[in-house]
């Protein structure tokens, strides 16, 4: 699979590159980060990939996500695709709503119309863009974990309990656990997926839990001044459903923070630790 | 003096905050961002003013600067301010050019006609906004320090010749040091002071060396990949004249790096430790 430098700048180190490829899976061009840190030439290096939230590219976190500076001195790549496909006759225009369409795909494969032709995001983020990492950069694949916010925090918690031996850690900043309970979600699934509920199930963490699915453990940050919590985030529902399937879960809620980049910059290095250690033992 | 909050975030423990007020230099409403680390009560903080570079606007660094970290763990206040007068009849369309006018103050006062009624930059940020900052916000004012980058590099460097007293530290990134001598000065000191080049010594930092300015020491990095650095930087013209002028400088000429917020954003933390150790001497 072949791809395009779009930009490349020495930061912290190491090499902070966006990249663009035509995607099979949404088919249309898509865009995303990786940063390298400075390694020994031949060594593979673990890999952190960083799932956006509702209306972000790859440049949001790329820009404020203040993961650099732990990443060099973590070993870390840290990945960050886009949050849709993007493009000319790609339906879901922005101008009619921020939470659908594009910014928006919420890390499923669509199977309604028109969205089925390119939002594939969940198989774009599981494995086309895993796929051409490793064939561009010094990637472990034994050594992967997966991070978001938001929606990204949704992608990356389903991503991970339904690849639990691929990923060795999973954490979200303000993630919507329960999206077939709050008005984001339903609006996003039922739009993508259709009204069958039961096809949901496989898209919202709180229900994959009760249907069985497990991972060793989560690492949840929320801000308690954050607009969204309890009508889109409802952090006491994935609470819930990780003490009774017996899944550790460490569920902060942060006081005086909101949904922002400062609130996710603020918090970064430390879930980047809390990775690494996981990715290193 | 009066001031309206535009935003406040929790970050890294403490306060972004983005405020507007009335400028009575610039004669526009003026915005800036000032992050107060968590502190005691009743404490008087040292407080770091940092200038931007053309283009840019408080937002650039509040952003991408990666500074809230280091300041809460340093106890430094951080202030950024715009980098020219904006609004409604300020001329200097930026349509027309990148380098004068809006986004490209040069922290001057204009003299020239019809730029002479808004452009007021060194007194808006050697007078006005500290005054305003201290107002409303618990610093130290014998404790202030100064940087910047680029065009903000030249603000840093001849704000802090010409106010040794009041700065106990001064440091840049990338800063256009010899602007009498270099297309962006030329362009900038010729339409804000008019074609008497004496008038604009007092603000070339090589030339206010040159004619006797002091200041105790000064750190400037720069990245031997920055576009700018032979054509408009020219750090060897400054480092010839601290030579000539025994002001200690410590240039570091870092590998690989560009002009950009990545290169800005590695060095920061080191900048603000240099800048706590010389504030809390």
């Amino acid at each position: 699979m072949s791809m395009q430098t779009v930009s490349v700048n020495r930061s912290h180190g190491g090499t902070q590159g966006v990249y663009r490829h035509a995607s099979l899976q949404t088919n249309t061009d898509m865009t995303f980060s990786v940063y390298v840190p400075a390694h020994r030439e031949g060594t593979k290096l673990p890999v952190v990939t960083y799932l956006s939230g509702l209306t972000c590219t790859h440049a949001n976190v790329t820009e404020k996500g203040e993961f650099r500076s732990a990443c060099a001195e973590l070993g870390l790549i840290f990945v960050a695709p886009d949050t849709s496909p993007r493009g000319e006759g790609v339906p879901g225009d922005p101008a009619n709503a921020y939470d659908f369409g594009l910014g928006a795909g919420f890390y499923v494969d669509a199977t309604q119309a028109p969205f089925d032709r390119n939002y594939r995001m969940w198989s774009y983020v599981t494995d086309e863009l895993p796929k051409l990492v490793a064939d561009h950069f010094p990637v472990d694949p034994n050594r992967q974990s997966i991070m978001g916010h938001s929606m990204g925090g949704h992608g990356a918690l389903t991503v991970a309990l339904r690849h639990p031996a691929r990923y060795r850690a999973a954490s979200a900043f303000a993630p919507i656990v329960a999206p077939s309970f709050v008005p984001w979600g339903i609006k996003a699934l039922g739009g993508y997926l259709g009204n069958n509920k039961d096809a949901w199930r496989k898209h919202d963490t709180v229900a994959l839990i009760e249907d069985g699915a497990k991972f060793a453990e989560f690492l949840v940050d929320c801000g308690d001044a954050d607009q969204f919590l309890t009508g889109q985030l409802k952090p006491e529902l994935l609470q819930a459903a990780c003490e009774k399937a017996a899944i550790p879960l460490t569920l902060r809620r942060q006081s005086g923070y909101d949904h922002s980049y400062y609130f996710i910059s603020t918090f970064m290095a430390d879930h980047l630790r809390w990775h690494a250690q996981r990715l290193k033992a």
